[in-house]
């Protein structure tokens, strides 16, 4: 159980005052929040991509990362190790949950049918260790962009081969999901969309994305997989553009094609400021459409154009996050997975530890945060009452559907103009924020 | 008839060779392309904000416009006066439209009541101009930002006197387009959003959005305006973020709140860069959901963050418009608006007119390039051939509806991998596309 | 003395547990952090421009600031009226400096003479109003953009007039600078750039902003003047292009044109970031060239692309501002200017109190936590340590000009290799900020 | 010679109406365009990174690209033969130049020895095949970012060694070029930057990279290379933040440490609209400081937010490029150097030809247009007259050092105000750049 991390102990919190870089400093699992523990509220989820088969390459450079436990090879054997050393993190970094793709944990075979049977001899590793460990899977996924075959995209590939590929990996995607009891199972097409519309029949691609996820629909019901559906918006990188750009592009394609009842999003902050929204912004959209369901916690360098996928360590954005999740009633089948990668830099193993326990604690103290503010209740107050000018009868029969604009005309023109406004107080806002943090 | 511009001739067309600033090289009105004359394909509409309203001051410096014309006064006078300017512009520059807001054509006055006054008296003047020039009105629209009353949005306003304002300012903006045989009308919601979400309840201020277009709806059958409505998508500017932020959130917008029947998007190349994305994306997700509806033609600059509305002169963004429009068929109730402003710096009447000229010299062209393309057929050959592939049996299963994901697999599992793929042969199509630049 | 803002006190120190929000929680003047008050280090500057003469107004709308001590004229009394305020503002606000554009204090008179006259009734009653209260002037300015005539440019106008009429005015701002005791004087290119280089000779425009520095510099030495010479720089923001971009820019100008002895830069958040870079990054630039002199506290939007000026509240912004203000030894002539302003819709007295406490808490914390970390010392030895490999025989002849690629090659071609790197521990080192957040 | 790409033949110039994609549509050698011909002005040229190095892989799937002389392996014998298809490539495509680094054409070894005996291998048959083709080395270059060596730079590196072998690999690869007569050597700070400033020392880190420069001039001398030195400026990508990020940021650089006389720029396109410039700025403020040397012609998204270096079509650009060219009188050293690579979906290597037809052909017309524009004369006389105003004795005392605030104080004050100002003619301008497209 400590082969692969032998220096590193279980993370234990050591409280506010610790200076030890190997304790949290303020998640403590078991401490309540409002009316549930930390870990109930929070249910972090760590992410097999980065965090075990991720080189750190750039685009400039090769890898660095240092696995001891990974030689290297593209074998069943190599990819069972794995599993057992990111159990062993899962373990003493404390996490509930993890998520992963098909293509992290088990390497692709020369065959479709090879790919699905070095899959299975890996998930019977994971199930185990899941067993041993009592970690669960938060969701699962397939990699649908890594392979060149998947170049012009999977679902909306003009090679209708590819889309034929595409679904029958998730449909084993799926079916392993629901083998190691996920809790759900998320979409992000990183190859859905283009690379320049001068070769795109952008509508004919849509329909078959549409007919794509109907099917997965479908499939869920055939095999009882009762977990959520989750798709995750990102605008751009690595294609110039694409289709499930932000929240409210999701929203709008789930809709034109009958599927809203059948999806949430997974939405995450790098994608967010990529696509030109703050994370809130996208959570509140989310949110009003009941369609919420569980956060890729990272961060973006706002001033890079790329995805850094960094860890969250700025508690502005992690009380953001969970101010929002705390006025929804919490995650249900979600969570806070960090999608979240060292710096290629950040190349030793210590450095994932370190990586964690930063995001981990800027999370708990988002969570206190939140909570202390929502306690206080003056910003809430403040935002209810801002709209109190609507609580008259006129308001609430514009609200109920009742008023026309002869209505309205009828009331505001013997008046001459409108009652004056009040401050926005934005900057009295910031400051009550900063009373909390 | 020359009164204002006397040292301008009405503008002609003068062919490529022509070396005359002050005539048009490739927009030849009556001139037959493809099966319309360039008028009937380009609809060019001048905006009245813009090229008659607008001092041309910035955030750091004061209105440099010259503008003889006008006094300086917040006089009705003013007002007809100018809009004798106007019609001589767009006589002598040969745009067979226009479009304005309330408040660029008549002042505001201290009482609503005063301004609906002051509005009908420059409609007068509006529509007897109409009448001696035929030139008509593209669309109409209500200036819901400008005014301080509006500071928090209109529609979306916390201050329910607010809403009821905007609502009999449109109510009679619709009346005076209805008047003046206006093509349609515009919602451009420019205060709709917020400066912090901090002091913000977004799920609110969009039902009070949705409810008001509603009873616009119910307003336009009450009054029997048969143009079409649109929605203007800008992401941000004024606010820090608009609601109605780009086509898909406008389009998941009216879907949401059941609109989408009723109105169409008039899109600006502008916005469309400022939220990410080419003027021809926004153009396509349109018209994949039958929704594109007027253009405002102008450019921004890629290096800056804000809409600089500049005049369009770059013909590969004309061509590709036009190569929108044209595929879908060309317009019916909408135009190519010049929603675009000259330099701060070109303060000039004359500005004015090399400006026009060069855009509507601009979309002559690009129309001519794009019927140019789609005579030559190599492009829409290139693309639809890419997708042959789903010319097979099963594809048209998927495509229509009957085909589940074990079908696919059943399929792809014995043939191992999917066939493989062809380049997506960006660069050729690039050349291509230069071949008729 | 409490005529202008009767309802408001002179603002205390309440600590970290009060809820007023008209009391400061961390700021405490004559509390000591390290060797000097918070009030000596922070040296606190209000700016006339935003706080007193801006009307509220952007692009969409008019102008929505309620001050009541302003009839809204163009008068000398207004002016003086004004200045008051301003002076009852930073007593109770207890900011012990000021900044301003001659513009803002005084009007602009019908011509250049007139313009003189006007200022220098103002500049009696800012005399006055110093003595009385103690404020002093951080530093004056000359604006050379928000008049028609400066649309070209000031320094860099190809009108020679312009050129001419500039230099008048920046030659009276300095003399009145001097009248006034200032600390500084700033010169910020908001015009020296262009709008399109397709009319630009960029070249001669900045040999002609040399001449005009080098003028004024000749001046500063004939009046005696001994404050210190600023430049701001920023990018973009009224021009397309400011030839003052960012610091590097600025540098390599002075050092192209010898002016680098003469002139310190004055850098802005907002800026930094309009132009790529994070705040730290500037002053990082600046401070290797003994350039940084003073600081412009504010904070942009990282998801909008102009000038927010928004007050900073961010305490990782102004504990960065604060390490590298630290680290070069505190100002000499500089300070903290709130080149800031209150939102639109922010439009009410009080907001402009909320405001500055919000930015001067905020770098109070930055202050204390700045100090915290240096004294800490874990993140300075870990920045040292990290470069202890260059402690050797060759890497000081390295450092001190005495090795060639040659003696390097002898030395690394028999080891092959070189040792191996260490981690860059960037999460490591986030948390360990963290620790005093 | 026609081993590699038996079944294309030597492009040919077919003109304007041909419509075969693998013929110059306007790129015809040896006509002459004002008093050179376009392949004296243009000195094309390959690089052999993109073109023959690089897999097309990105941050998100594996590389796709078909090339049949590659046996993937990282043998000598390979790279000779990789050599052999690339000089076929230049002399079909026609390209007199080409440029590469050190680990393009040789794969690195386990020692800094086994990586120079390799190179060694190589350049032989460089030799051989530019002694065949008469194709030149525009500049050569050393890859100091791939390797995970230089994570944290290589110049600026904290680890010693890795500057030692830095200088070592640099000083074997300006060997190189010295022996095949390459006519510059190119240094790009690919890694010279920083992650995080949480772990950096700027100012040590420039020193050490001003040192590592001049060894480099020093060993110039030593060897007699009488080439040009490029740096290359880029502002982030792969690092968060270069040092060289801009031409004014490469320019104060060799400002500060004595070394702007043996340097000048090579630009790239991509390079500058990722800091925010145009293109044609940046060649200008290169020019200004006489330090303009080779392009790197290519093209960004300006919607993207990293290089995504494409080949250039757009017409607009590259006549601005030539323009700038033209206006400086030409490159001596330098060339346009196809800096870019087909997409990742651009796979075959037929797709290497339609990508360079592309540009050359974009850079053939940008020629012609920018000479036609010269000859025409109307531009360049606009922009002289509109500096006229300075053309009067108090100006040119003014340009040649001998006037004072005081004078021009005394010149502006009993004229009371400037002279008006003309207009910009911005949109005119632009009219008359689209004469010419
Ligand atoms: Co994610
Ligand atoms: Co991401
Ligand atoms: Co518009
Ligand atoms: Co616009
Ligand atoms: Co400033
Ligand atoms: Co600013
Ligand atoms: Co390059
Ligand atoms: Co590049």
């Amino acid at each position: 159980m400590t082969a692969y991390f032998p220096e590193v102990p279980k993370i234990q919190y050591g409280g506010p005052k610790s200076r030890n870089p190997l304790e949290f400093k303020h998640y403590n699992p078991d401490e309540t929040v409002g009316e549930k523990t930390m870990k109930e509220h929070l249910r972090f989820s760590v992410v097999y991509w980065h965090t075990f088969s991720n080189p750190l390459s750039d685009p400039f450079g090769a890898g660095t990362a240092q696995r001891p436990w990974d030689d290297g090879s593209n074998s069943v054997a190599n990819a069972q190790r794995k599993a057992k050393a990111a159990f062993e993190f899962f373990e003493k970094i404390g996490a509930p949950f993890y998520a992963f793709h098909d293509r992290d944990v088990a390497p692709e075979g020369r065959t479709l049918k090879e790919s699905h049977a070095n899959l299975d001899e890996v998930v019977k590793v994971l199930k185990d260790e899941q067993a041993r460990t009592g970690v669960n899977l938060l969701w699962g996924t397939a990699n649908l962009f890594s392979n060149p075959r998947y170049m012009h995209g999977a679902a909306t590939s003009p090679n209708f081969d590819v889309f034929a590929f595409a679904a029958a990996q998730v449909k084993k995607a799926m079916e392993v999901t629901l083998d190691l009891g996920g809790a759900g199972y998320t979409f992000w097409g990183g190859r859905e969309g283009y690379s320049t519309l001068l070769n795109t029949d952008m509508k004919r691609e849509l329909d078959h994305l549409g007919r794509f996820l109907h099917m997965a629909v479908d499939y869920k019901k055939q095999i009882g997989f009762n977990g959520a559906f989750y798709i995750e918006p990102k605008p751009k990188e690595p294609t110039k553009h694409q289709y499930d750009s932000d929240a409210a592009a999701c929203l709008n394609f789930l809709r034109t094609y009958d599927l809203l009842p059948h999806f949430k999003l997974n939405l995450e902050t790098n994608h967010a400021t990529l696509a030109g929204h703050e994370m809130m912004h996208e959570m509140e959209a989310a949110i009003g459409s009941g369609a919420l369901g569980s956060i890729d916690a990272n961060t973006g360098d706002p001033l890079l154009g790329w995805d850094t996928d960094q860890f969250p360590t700025n508690i502005y954005l992690t009380a953001q996050c969970m101010l929002c999740i705390l006025q929804m009633g919490g995650f249900s089948t979600g969570g806070v997975n960090f999608d979240a990668k060292v710096r290629r830099e950040s190349f030793e193993p210590i450095d994932l530890f370190y990586a964690h326990i930063g995001g981990m604690d800027a999370f708990a103290r988002g969570l206190k945060i939140a909570q202390a503010i929502l306690d206080d209740g003056r910003w809430q107050d403040f935002i209810k009452n801002r709209y109190a000018s609507w609580d008259c009868a006129l308001g609430h029969r514009v609200e109920s559907r009742q008023a026309s604009f002869s209505d309205l005309e009828a009331y505001i023109l013997p008046k001459g103009d409108a009652a004056r406004n009040v401050s926005g107080r934005q900057e009295m806002l910031e400051n009550l924020f900063n009373d909390f943090i």
